[in-house]
């Protein structure tokens, strides 16, 4: 089984990186860009086909690893 | 609109960070954990409602700026 965990900064919390690549874009002549945030996706493969362990096993992994729920949020999506 | 922008590596691409990840994974007693990537997930706010339009206007933003076209793969999500 495949899990996809999207991890995005909080709303309010400053995204540098995602202001870098709206001016990068705004320098290259695109117009009507507005507000540009970067996140982070990661796609583990994981053993056992039993959905909701898989679920729980990958809610502690953001909670431990993956995110920091100080900043970011997560979502997780399997396949 | 909304446009959410994934990159990934291809796959045959090294991933070290996707690997320190799974190290990580495996060092704080995570089992059945397979392969893990990282990628990057790109938000961005477009002013206009034409959907095509925006389609069309992101392809071009991740061909000259968001993606590595040799490396990278993208997938486009309109809102």
């Amino acid at each position: 089984m495949k899990a996809r965990v999207h991890v995005s900064l909080k709303s309010g919390v400053l995204d540098p990186q995602g202001k870098a690549i709206g001016n990068a874009l705004a320098s290259l002549g695109f117009t009507g860009v507005g507000e540009v945030r970067q996140g982070k996706l990661i796609e583990i493969e994981l053993e056992g086909s039993d959905r909701a362990a898989a679920q729980a096993k990958v809610e502690k992994m953001c909670q431990e690893l993956l995110a920091n729920p100080v900043i970011e949020n997560y979502a997780i999506e399997l396949e």
